[in-house]
């Protein structure tokens, strides 16, 4: 499966560029926005990343044979969205965490304040991103409710809820422990990821079922993307993966490798790749970026 | 002046009801979102309040001649974001408020993570319900751009980070300080309620002529409206208006009585409202409604 990490590099390197400048340009420092919170947002929003979210739109938008650029607001807007959630999630009334990508976290960098902020302001910028620059004004009020429906109460911040506060149920259960697992990532990864998609659909102008296709792919990356996640909280090493390791399962947070085992995790993460593989089969030779991209979910911690 | 109030109880009495089943309806108890979330939203969106900026849009539609009802998705979406920067702005790492309107704050009745996840779901609530229930769709991409950019960095969330990192200035010469105090209430009150009156414009295809002068009401009324809050601030005692009393100058911070004494505040309150009456005029009998809540801005305090 090694062939395909090369190729996706290739689309890796090709959009990335083009993503962290287009955030940059649509968060600079403007008169009126006070310089430590404009400087707060672009410690977030532009700190060392993968840009995951931003990718699956604009490839997204190129599996719909539409150029990419096209769905380059909503690119941005999905990475703002993730961006402001990864602020709130590390505040001290949250997860309480000092390091995200290697770095110290926004609160630690600044203040508890300038953090809520930006989050808060990031959030807004990327519905002011959707709303002024997607064209036509139908994709932009499209693209504004799906983002609003991902982010919200029933699934993004639904889903960091439920993980603060964590329903009762028997988490011994091995059973039921999985199926609250998927039921937090469904919402509190899977969501963005799905929108993402989503919205690269819309801005291309894509058909019912493509979007559904593409909502098939979105679901199955999505939780492979969460169970890859908890494989390399359990493997890596704090200098490889820039925050706290192991530290989910010293919180007695629920897990993937920790209700499953590391081998059938990792089995099953493989399954869902396969199957957001196949839904992108309609679409042929323009897909090739998704799949690559899904692909690439595994190689991160081979 | 007090004639004018039975005029303003009417309106507010036609009104508020119906605000606060829309509110309601639109934040209900749902499948998926976390119960104790829900919750935190429907105590923060509903506690008793004044809806002053849901009937500045319902009003602001009435003033252009169409069903004031036209406008209630927007008058929610702007109750949802005053909400949300409420439950911000009183957590322990801003203002660290405990009471708000006679009522433990939002991170005092539930806790703190709760308040941030239930703001953070309040704010994306507003573009969902702008983007999902305005019609035509150019109206509800043009009221999620306005209500963004009302509601964002160089605005209402940048005059919160001036307020907790004033920017450096002599705050003692009285100049400096009264210009320094507009620039942060301009944004911090004023941006939220010109935002309303444009949305209620929008919603009834005003002309740009007509969204002229709902916003230099909405700039009157809302420097006004900051004015009469500071007045009371000093007037009132705890039960009366519900928070901490005399908090602002406890904290050291800038007001318009602190800058320029009581009675001079309150006649630069009145004509800010004889201003925002005479920007009507064009607008005629369908404009009564904003011009009784503007002088009821004044009514409050005496």
């Amino acid at each position: 499966m090694s062939a395909s990490f090369p190729c996706f590099t290739d689309y890796a390197t090709r959009f990335r560029a083009s993503v962290d400048a287009a955030l940059s340009a649509r968060c600079p420092h403007a008169e009126g926005s006070p310089a430590r919170l404009t400087a707060a947002m672009r410690y977030a929003l532009l700190a060392p990343g993968k840009r995951l979210r931003p990718m699956l739109a604009l490839l997204a938008t190129e599996a719909c044979g539409v150029e990419p650029e096209r769905a380059m607001p909503a690119a941005c807007a999905v990475e703002m969205v993730h961006a402001y959630s990864l602020v709130h999630d590390d505040l001290p009334a949250m997860d309480d965490d000092d390091l995200r990508r290697g770095r110290p976290t926004c609160h630690k960098e600044f203040d508890e304040a300038t953090a809520i902020l930006a989050g808060d302001a990031l959030l807004t910028l990327a519905f002011e991103v959707l709303a002024t620059e997607v064209r036509p004004p139908e994709t932009a009020a499209a693209c504004c409710a799906a983002l609003a429906q991902a982010a919200g109460r029933c699934r993004l911040v639904g889903g960091q809820a439920d993980d603060m506060h964590p329903p009762q149920a028997d988490r011994l259960d091995p059973e039921v422990g999985l199926e609250a697992l998927e039921a937090i990532h469904t919402r509190k990864t899977g969501a963005l990821i799905r929108a993402s998609l989503q919205l690269g659909g819309l801005c291309a102008g894509a058909s019912a079922r493509q979007l559904a296709a593409l909502d098939r792919y979105g679901r199955c990356v999505g939780l492979a993307f969460q169970i890859a996640d908890d494989l390399l909280d359990v493997m890596s090493n704090t200098y490889a993966l820039g925050k706290k390791v192991g530290k989910d399962a010293a919180q007695g947070k629920l897990t993937f490798p920790g209700l499953l085992g590391m081998e059938p995790s990792r089995r099953r993460a493989e399954h869902l790749i396969d199957d957001a593989c196949e839904a992108l089969a309609p679409f042929g030779p323009p897909a090739d970026g998704l799949a690559s991209l899904a692909r690439f979910v595994l190689e991160r911690n081979r």
